[in-house]
């Protein structure tokens, strides 16, 4: 199976230094319109995309999301927000006196769809020779991001997109490989890997970045210290409770 | 701003009744590609797929999921779990003593994960013909849905999709309109639409949907008492949060 969809879903990876050229407005209305287009529960949409152009905001995010001053110097740098808010005010402009408060499921089926518009945002961006980069760290920091944004309750970050053309060495680095199928998909139940088997998945991901001489202990412990037992990871738990606790 | 993959972003809509032929194990097998070349958190892929092939397995899930059919005739049927268990798992492997227990941060880091790898599968296989349904009801009912895909914790449902080539009526149904951008995107900081700018964008919505004599009130409270209100929202919600227990 090949097609040129296909192939730019394989050849999109994630872009970290712009050339600076600006992103044209045609180009950033097709960007929004394709999020737009996106799947959405009963069409719903139940996502705000805030557009962050104010250059001081952007370095207050590039701060609030573990320090990454590329943040600032992207052409475009759209926040995905799950939106709970917006139609349980239709209701009540409606005439529905006390609609229900929005629940946990209601947070995760806005995450679900603001995730789902940003992809479409992604891909289109990659057709016009724009490159992106997923920014999780938006989530963290919850109080202060809240104040920034001035986000209401039942409002949060589901993730965070810069944009922008990128320079040279960006477009010859090569796509981390990623793990083989067998190591991600199940027939029916959800089933562990055994402890060989997932030695046998990062050895195999290693082999296909080209990695010698990968030592499976060495590499895990490492990434496990760098980023699951880091100081932004354990943040982000404890910002998205504070999120969450709008729901609860 | 026009292309081919801008205009397969646009074309795709739901589909929910499907001619019964197959998808091929290529076709398959280039869908979950497009899945796992999907942007991912560190390139960790927190997320599992569940390639739900048993008929009774099927039939369990069309029911958990809001009793619609549909799901049992879809040519392919994958549920995407937001997976917080086995990146842990391989750090203990590495011989990591006692890695943290995964948060709030991770699970809805590993959503995002899930759903951004899901609408990659989405976009490759419209660009093979096939179409796809989101089935957000797969969030209800933790319980059963646990023990039928045999769920262990820090693992849950992010979304559900199924696939299969449209009959000629899905082809020819009307993608529904969605909100203009002003309705969806904010400069900088979060602004609520005022009563009356949610009155003008259902009104400019439902125009573009060729509805005429549209009545906001009667349409959003009716809406709201199917949806919103619905037995099935508030057991999403309940399902949502015993899923996050896990990750209290």
């Amino acid at each position: 199976m090949d097609n040129e969809i296909l192939q730019a879903l394989h050849a999109r990876k994630s872009v970290r230094v712009f050339t600076g050229e600006p992103v044209s407005m045609g180009e950033r209305a097709a960007i929004l319109d394709a999020a737009f287009a996106a799947p959405t529960a009963g069409n719903q949409q139940l996502y705000t995309i805030l557009d962050i152009t104010d250059p001081a905001l952007r370095r207050t995010l590039a701060e609030l999301c573990d320090h990454q001053p590329f943040i600032e110097k992207a052409a475009l740098c759209l926040v995905f927000l799950a939106d709970c808010r917006r139609w349980p005010r239709a209701y009540r402009a409606a005439g529905v006196p006390a609609p229900r408060k929005p629940g946990p499921g209601d947070a995760l089926l806005a995450m679900a769809d603001a995730c789902i518009a940003a992809q479409n945002a992604v891909t289109a961006a990659e057709s016009l020779g724009i490159g992106s980069c997923y920014i999780g760290d938006v989530l963290e920091h919850a109080e202060a991001m809240r104040e920034a944004l001035h986000l209401p309750p039942a409002v949060f970050p589901a993730c965070m997109l810069v944009f922008g053309r990128p320079v040279a060495q960006q477009k010859a680095r090569r796509k981390p490989a990623r793990f083989a199928a067998d190591a991600l998909v199940c027939e029916n139940t959800y089933r562990d890997r055994t402890d060989a088997e997932l030695r046998a998945d990062f050895a195999a991901r290693a082999a296909q970045n080209g990695e010698r001489d990968f030592d499976f202990d060495a590499w895990v412990q490492a990434f496990c210290a760098r980023k699951y037992e880091s100081d932004f990871s354990r943040e982000m738990s404890r910002s998205a409770a504070a999120y969450l606790a709008d729901f609860a």
